[in-house]
């Protein structure tokens, strides 16, 4: 094929360009190509460009950079069933390799073999085409935009999440942070039936846009700890003023972690009933002063949760399609397919106006 | 009744003696009065009486020690159907108010409001003669020996350790600790048909009486931890030199921690595989430095196991009488009732050698 | 107290009064008493009335009628914390012994001993004054009617039905039969995220109400079998059809068999996906034909589910004071008290038009 | 590759013979040969033989019979890590197509597209070599014989049952039939730290067998019902009696049901307590009437069990190498691959002292 396919690739440390690559062939009978349409930015992205791994992956040669989007079907192998040439689809970023335990028992987030685009030595989405295989894309209904579907991404990821906290109608569900996997996990908790859902931010414009986005009501913590208080206890009072401002009783249902920031962890466990469910989501520091004695005496279970699951990608489109989620208000700039080290350069500078960054695939 | 009830009474902090009460009444149809036979002694009796104090419970006035009986039914409430006068069962100390949503919803073990034995205001065991709810004292067969039968107190902790970790029958189970609880903890896994069950402990003695006792192998802990190390990179080490000499592949697919201390948390949550599960069980420092990003992207459950639920009891009066556990086992000390002080006091020098300290009830 | 207590007594087989009684004291200190405003009726209150059995509960001497309802507290006892004398509350009409094995590990729907309003040998509520255990009153928002108040019952049955169901966000959901258990179990569904929630009954009008009223859409089998075609055969036909005509691929992921009858149950089975759930709520014939082998080679779930747990009736208030679910659209008739057995003869007559009926305390 | 692959081939219903085919090639680089030693025959085997079809899975052109065994690695694909050559294994005959939702979510025994050994169209393990994805084969540790580790696939059979029972230590376990999986099952449970096992036959010699293997008691049942009785009645009747024979209160915890007659189901379904847990492994009848009723007011859980999941086969081999499990204890006949008819023979009479028949594997 001569035909071009542009990518912005990323080379070393702070070094991206834009260049042309070969257009990348089907591997095999289950593969399919797709023209990609939009690309959300997401923070790790941002971090391999700035730093050059996140944990044991390490940026050792090129690779494209981007996870999150969705395009239009232009090949499809032999033994592909569930969608045709022209379909559009979101794309799962993640296939894995199928033979470990954790793959054959249903978990394959769990594969340490995956192939995880933008997650080195892999080639992200922001090329003009990416070859994946045709279970890890999921068709869009014809009324939904191709930004809607790039960012089905993310609305995966908050209902995994609520799919590890084990999530029922009528539970309070209470979820620090109001980033944008933060007001995601809380308009997937809305969907599901959740009783109340409350966000914990400290910025009054995101907890504005997340009480218009999904949460009944948003905790915008003000509080300047003083001298000489011990952390931990700043945390515990933190989390026991809002289980007395919503009127929680012992404490919330579910406690959905999306910070990473220590005191939003511990104030998440003081803030959660005997009994109760906490889901760290949010990645932060490594370790963390943790109350392990209040966990403990209340019989908390606290989980990790981590990319997504089978059925999550397919749940995330239909929340979308049925209007349920609405990810692509999170959206607060876009650039066109050239501008894409801008976009990374607005991403990275985090202002609290920035929530959502998109990118457009390359046309023709 | 004119008959004596003599007791072991904490007046105040380091404050105990012997006294005699008046004989308990029954307070209703559902209750019976027990003859006491014997006593295990438990940390939580040593602390209350070293310290007066064990969290948000504090001795105000005085109470009777020891919660770890068994005896013989003397007196019948009216309604009584599970046991008649004579029979000798276990008491499980703590009778919930059955009205609270915990109770309603099974979760006793988080009332609130329990009236549970030696814990401020409630007396404890350490009289002739208990009064306690009939559906909280189960029949023990005619072999099982009273001492097993007041050991089945701490049978039923692991019990419940064990169903909070979801024990299945097949799976590899790590147990810091190689304590009393501990060692029992060990001992419910091989009988739930554990593929294999480890101990940790620092202590050879402890690690033997472990072996000899249930695990099938003991990690004895000797590192000296070089100055400078960090010290979770320490206990990293510990966890990963734990999975390495075991062949525990990606790592156990149970740890329970039964010790409290921060460096066994640390390797326990280091040596769980991706989606295992981790019980908080043993109590040490309220907060600890806790390596949460690891917890979450190996996707682990962390959870807390406190008291025990319904069938706890009658599964750990089967597992003795079975003699899949052998509570007595761990015995190495016994005391007459005249001597209650001297037995706490050894308890209380927590010798290597003391392993469970059992006092006989009042005669006659 | 010489006020009077009048209520509707059924005396014998077809042979119910109203008749003036003593007003009903407190029997302990966390009872209350309640003064019945609401109380819908039910098939098996008709039941006991027709036939004087239901089961092994037989009626032997005078009951009063009536357990679903909702009234205003006049009375609390001492140790009464939830609810006030004035307080608008649902009454969950079954209170358990609190403490057999059932009870005691949340399952109190089992109790054998539980005191079930208008179960033989049980008074019911159809009478002015209600006398029951605080913590199966449930307090009601102000903007919330009597006639709400009294539905949370059946809302109840249909939480606990989605309870057992396990029911999460995104699955399809199809349920036999509209009538109310029926269509509540729809609205339930939505309510908890349900993607799709398809409803099945052989009457147009009352699959129009359904669609009305909360299912996405609802199949009116029409069938009419050929002389001689087995009936299971007929059944899978109906159940195949059903996944055909609402795109359900491999069957829905929950059905829940709201009617009880034979084809239902069958058609159920063959509707449903491999590896789904299969909940009987409806109860008709003792023993019914069943597709064993194909709910085995599907590695279907097949549950039963009766009355209600813990955490139904707050959910359920919850859900009616949110208004997402809308139990009031379904009275079709209203009476006096004075006009009871009027009420119970349309009930009896069952037509197509009766959906639910509802009698109005005793004023004053 | 010059070398004979000789095989046992089923050409049509009742047309079997010996013939020598090309050795398989491995079809991909994770794939295994194995030279089969041992191979179990089971009843499907021969119901292939017999009528040429299971269900929907029908005899159209010859397929290689055998889906029992265990062998010795011949050759490795490059991406092979698992084993090496010469390795002794069991192979687990069933690969499933990796890419289906039910494969993706851990459910690969519900996979359509399964390759499984012996089903039309595909070849099964009677035959020198046999190839499959290494991924399915599991090394047996040295002092495991091959015969055991050819019936590692009735214990896997058996692990599944047990896992879809969500089978916990203590509880009390009910199985209907003594042929080799209700045996297993028993001795799986036994495993798993089950408080009681009881078998029910009707055979004296199979319950004579049952004792000695692994169940606590076994029931044989010897009930001749009078004309005219309802068997459905007659089969409460049974299992009444075995509830009360073995003091198992208001029933077994847990039914297993492997033997698909009918009036063992009903028998099973009466036998289970109150929220207890029911498993259907056995096939019989398509449609078998069954108390729903009973069923539905005991809030009983009715799964259906098929084949076997991840950690099925790594569980049976661990089972039986630490002699937890002795399934060579079953075979009551043994074959040379020449006499491969003679013993399908065998098994198709069906005698009472026929447990398990094997045929030897090809040597050289």
């Amino acid at each position: 094929m001569s035909e071009n396919n542009r990518a912005f690739v990323l080379h070393a440390v702070k070094n991206v360009s834009l260049e042309d690559r070969p257009v990348p062939a089907l591997r095999d009978e289950h593969d399919v190509r797709v023209h990609i349409e939009q690309t959300g930015i997401c923070g790790s992205d941002v971090h391999y460009w700035q730093r050059g791994r996140i944990g044991d992956f390490v940026l050792e040669s090129p690779i494209v950079l981007g996870h999150e989007s969705a395009g239009t079907v232009t090949e499809v192998g032999r033994q592909v069933r569930n969608v045709q040439v022209g379909d559009r689809v979101a794309i799962e970023p993640g296939v894995p390799c199928r033979r470990c335990d954790h793959c054959r028992a249903g978990a394959y987030n769990l594969c340490a073999d995956t192939v995880f685009a933008a997650t080195p030595p892999h080639d992200g989405t922001l090329q003009k085409y990416y070859v994946v295989a045709s279970d890890y894309v999921y068709p869009l209904p014809a009324h939904m935009s191709a930004e809607d579907g790039a960012l089905v991404e993310p609305v995966a990821v908050a209902v995994q999440i609520a799919k590890v906290a084990d999530l029922r109608a009528g539970q309070t569900v209470l979820v620090f942070g109001c980033g944008p996997i933060g007001v995601l996990c809380q308009a997937v908790a809305k969907a599901a039936g959740a009783a109340q859902v409350i966000g914990v931010d400290i910025s009054e414009s995101r907890a504005q846009f997340a009480r218009d986005f999904a949460a009944d009501h948003v905790f915008v913590n003000k509080t300047r700890t003083p001298k000489g208080t011990d952390p931990v206890d700043a945390a515990r009072a933190v989390g026991e003023a809002i289980v007395a401002q919503y009127g929680l009783g012992e404490g919330a249902d579910v406690v959905l972690e999306c910070t990473g920031a220590e005191p939003c962890i511990q104030a998440g466990i003081f803030a959660a009933r005997k009994g109760g469910m906490y889901v760290q989501a949010g990645m932060g520091r490594e370790n963390v002063v943790f109350p392990i004695t209040t966990a403990c005496i209340r019989a908390l279970t606290v989980k990790g949760s981590i990319r997504y699951t089978t059925g999550c990608y397919p749940q995330a489109v239909q929340l979308v399609a049925r209007g349920k989620v609405q990810p692509s208000k999170l959206i607060t700039h876009r650039f066109k397919f050239e501008q894409a080290e801008e976009a990374f350069e607005l991403v990275k500078q985090a202002g609290e106006n920035t929530l959502k960054v998109v990118i457009e695939g390359v046309q023709g």
